[in-house]
C-alpha cells in the first residue's frame, strides 16, 4: 500500500471542489495499487467490492455476452473513475478493466460510496458527469451503428479515442495506448478483416499511420468529413 | 402552475430519504406542467433551461443524427429523473422528449441543479441511478446490435419494455403505453418491414399479441429463449 501526495490529485475533477484537509481525508481512505500491463483490476461478474480513480495509464473495458461475443466498451484514462457499479445499483461488475499499459489506481471500499457521497457533493457531481459522458459516448454508438456506414463508425471512434487519449507527435495525433486492429472491430461492431482494409486504405491516402497495436490520426479535419458525411445514405439494416 | 402535494412524491427515489420539511421545499422551487399526449417536454438541440421529474404518463425519447436517421433512445415512466443535461455537462438537450400518453412532469432550473446536489444527496445518488441505469440498458443495445440476429434483439427490447412499463392483463403483460413497429425498429436498429414480419410470425406462435400502437406479451419465458439463444451464431458484420 503505497501513500499518495494530495498534490497528485489536487486537480481532479473529483477533487477540485474540496480544501486540502478534506482531499487528504478522502485519500486517507484510499489505497493505491499498480496494475502491470494486461492485468485485470476487476473481472465481469466478480462482487463489485471497490469503485476505484485511475491515476496513471489507461484501461481497457471489455464485455463478454452469454453467447460468447467479446466487446470492448471504452478505454479509461487518467483522472476518471471507474468500476462504480455501487452508484448504479450494481452489486457486481458489469465489465473487465484490463491495464492497456502499466497503470496505477486508487481504490475506495464499495461501503463507503454512500457516506462519501454524502459528505462530499463533488464526489456525486464527478461521478454524475463520469456516467453521464458515458451515456452520451454509448448513445451516440448506438447511433453509430444502427445508421451508420462500417467507415464512418470507425472514423467516429478513432476521433473519439483520440479526442480522449490523443497525444501530439510530429505526424499527428497518435492514440496514447496499445490499440489493435481487433479492438478496434469490436468498438465498431464489425470484423477485423473489414477494419484492416478501411485502415490500409486510410494509410494509403495519408489519413492515418499505423503499427503494430499504434494508431497516429495523420489528417484528423478529413477524418471529420468522413465521420459526418452528409450524402452517405443509412446503410440497408438488415 | 399547479401545487403538488408531498404524498405524489414522497415515495420516489429521489424524495425517499429526505425529512418532510425538505421534500416541501424542494417541491416549492419546481413548477408542475402538464403535457398532452404528442407534445414535447424539450426539444434535441434546445438550451437545456430545466431538469424534470416525470409525476404520470410515459415519455418517448427520439433523437436524429446530422444524417436525419431517427431513433427512439429510451422511453421514460414515472418516477424517473429526465433531461438532467447539466448533471452530464451538457448544455443542451442532446435529444427531445415527447409525451408518449397524457404526461405530467415536475420542472426545477438547472441553474439549481449544483446547489440542490450539495444540499440533497438523495438526488445525487438519485440522478446517479437513473443515469446508471441508462448507461446500462444502453451498453446491453450496442452488445444486442453489434452481436445479435435481429430476432434478439426485437425480443430484448420487447423484454426491456415490459420490465420498465408492463402492466399485467389477462392475455399477458401489455406494454403501458402506446408503442408502434416502427418505434421497435427505430430503438433496435431495423427496418419496419423486418419487425412487421417478426412480429407477425411471433403472433402466430401465440408469444405476442399486437394491434394499434399496442403490443402484449403473452408468453414472457419463450421470449426469454428467443432472446439469449445461446445457440444463435453472431451474424455475419458487414
Amino acid at each position: 500500500m503505497a501513500s499518495v501526495d494530495r498534490s497528485l490529485v489536487a486537480n481532479l475533477p473529483m477533487f477540485a471542489g474540496l480544501a486540502p484537509a478534506e482531499q487528504d481525508e478522502l485519500l486517507r481512505e484510499a489505497r493505491s495499487t499498480r496494475y502491470p500491463k494486461g492485468s485485470a483490476v476487476f473481472d465481469q461478474g466478480a462482487k463489485a467490492d471497490h469503485f476505484y480513480l485511475l491515476l496513471h495509464g489507461h484501461l481497457r473495458v471489455e464485455k463478454v455476452t452469454p453467447q460468447g461475443h467479446q466487446s470492448v466498451v471504452r478505454y479509461v484514462s487518467a483522472g476518471e473513475l471507474f468500476g462504480v457499479a455501487q452508484a448504479m445499483n450494481l452489486t457486481h461488475y458489469p465489465a473487465t478493466a484490463v491495464a492497456a499499459v502499466d497503470s496505477i489506481a486508487l481504490a475506495w471500499p464499495s461501503s463507503s460510496w454512500n457516506r462519501l457521497l454524502a459528505k462530499y457533493p463533488s464526489l456525486a457531481a464527478s461521478a454524475l458527469q463520469t456516467v453521464g459522458s458515458r451515456l452520451q459516448d454509448t448513445q451516440a454508438r448506438v447511433m453509430e451503428i444502427s445508421s451508420e456506414q462500417v467507415e464512418q463508425r470507425v472514423a467516429h471512434a478513432l476521433l473519439r479515442l483520440a479526442k480522449q487519449a490523443g497525444r501530439k507527435v510530429a505526424a499527428g495525433v497518435e492514440i496514447d495506448f496499445p490499440i489493435s486492429r481487433q479492438d478496434v472491430a469490436e468498438m465498431t461492431g464489425t470484423t477485423l478483416h473489414t477494419v484492416s482494409r478501411i485502415l490500409s486504405a486510410w494509410e494509403q491516402q495519408g489519413l492515418v499511420e499505423g503499427g503494430r497495436q499504434r494508431i497516429v490520426l495523420r489528417d484528423t479535419s478529413r477524418l471529420h468529413v468522413l465521420a459526418e458525411d452528409e450524402a452517405a445514405k443509412p446503410r440497408s439494416k438488415l
